[in-house]
């Protein structure tokens, strides 16, 4: 059973793991030298846990205590109970969800060991946003992509936001760092892939055409919002495929045709 | 060609159209009023003249004459130039996409007359979010639906917000409110077209299963983040349809949904 701790003082030692979270640059570089993630909110923290994060400690506020004994029970960690202004002074902001978690990061697999079971893999060149991240790994796992590979510069998914847009989604669908970018593409291939390159560009060929439903292995390489893949990915890839356009509209937003192609990749396979 | 006017006076009336902009209640009731709503950035108001709406005026700062040379040439609405520290005042935000537009509404078309040439319509209950709106409607355009159906509850998608999300799409895709609710959806049904309800339900039938693709004329209904369609909306479909959910997740966010259902609606007809 966790230790319930009431924590009076924002600069307790203990809070460490939960100041400034609002500081997007100082907790970037914090959370994977320190080896820990944060999840918000009951869902989340309770998700994480299912998905065998261990927990280092919680900090929630009183009224919260009810709705969470079941974990505090459960685990060894210490529990951390403040006052809301506190949680506030420490975050440095309201904490609506009641409830943070400090979770231990585990080392991620090789790419390699993911490719051996994996059948359908989303690629992210260079997506840096931590809400799109959490938005396209959330339609990975909804979608049965098996697996994401982020090319070295793409941004941590364990980031807070990234986990609450995801809804936890980052927590069900493995997901590695390839070294090197183009060159991490190269093992992928040899693992029998077919590198399907997302773009707008009209002289690529459609979804429908590649029917990637009906290949053996596909890995769907997407870009980021706004310039989408570079040109070297593009040069990398097996082939091109677009999703059809209509009314003149140039594109989706990427997290709209991230749903798309891995619907058209994973799960859609209507017969016409 | 317009008259260019320099305004150096946060409470000139000229700029009434543009006072108060980070005031969503109050615009929100004011732009229907008053018969405008607000475009903003160079590439939107482009789309908003392409779309033949008339323009009532336009601020911007000096430094997009330039850029906005050709329509300020070509209209005849008067623009007002203005320093950014006096559009930040009058507007209450910095307006990075440096012009705004303040453009003229016009009548909604009936429910009756899209559907006469319709045969893939979006429907949405009770989307109060502007930015969902936006995502939606950049969607159902760029994937080729014929037209959208809104509740009478559902938010404005000429709202600044909406139409910066959609990326002007508000504009391409024709839409129209329904008159009452769930009651306005019999006309939708008489005109010949299947209520398909999306719906994250397991009882439901998969889109692959029931292949709206095939059908002659297709009205999909969505509801809102959260909640979904109401009980008396899915009383009053046709079918309840689903997209399949892997890795245990039990919902897609509504963007990414209806972007995957207007695939496998309008665009996605695979052949297995």
């Amino acid at each position: 059973m966790a230790e319930l701790i009431t924590v009076d003082d924002a600069d307790d030692p203990r809070l460490h793991d939960y100041t400034g979270l609002t500081d997007v640059e100082l907790r970037r570089r914090r959370e994977p030298a320190e080896g820990l993630f944060i999840a918000e909110g009951e869902k989340v923290i309770r998700r994480a846990m299912d998905a065998g994060y261990a927990m280092r400690s919680m900090l929630l506020s009183a009224k919260w205590i009810d709705t969470m004994r079941d974990v505090i029970d459960e685990l060894p960690a210490p529990v951390y109970t403040v006052a809301p202004d506190l949680a506030e002074r420490v975050t440095g902001y309201h904490v609506h969800r009641g409830a943070l978690a400090s979770m231990q990061r585990r080392p991620l697999p090789a790419a390699g060991d993911l490719l051996k079971s994996a059948r359908r893999v989303a690629i992210m060149e260079s997506v840096n946003d931590h809400t799109n991240i959490g938005a396209i790994f959330r339609s990975a796992a909804a979608l049965g992509m098996d697996a994401v590979l982020l090319s070295p510069d793409c941004a941590d998914p364990l980031y807070r936001r990234s986990v609450k847009v995801s809804m936890g989604a980052v927590f069900s669908v493995p997901y590695a760092r390839l070294d090197g970018w183009p060159g991490g593409l190269e093992p992928v291939r040899a693992a029998g892939f077919t590198l399907l390159a997302l773009t707008p560009d009209e002289r690529a060929a459609t979804l429908d055409e590649v029917a990637p439903h009906r290949m053996e292995r596909v890995a769907l390489m997407l870009g980021a919002e706004g310039g989408g893949l570079s040109r070297r990915a593009l040069a990398a890839a097996d082939d091109r495929v677009r999703i059809p356009m209509a009314h003149g509209v140039d594109s989706l937003n990427v997290g709209a045709a991230a749903a798309v192609a891995f619907y058209a990749v994973a799960t859609g396979r209507p017969t016409a």
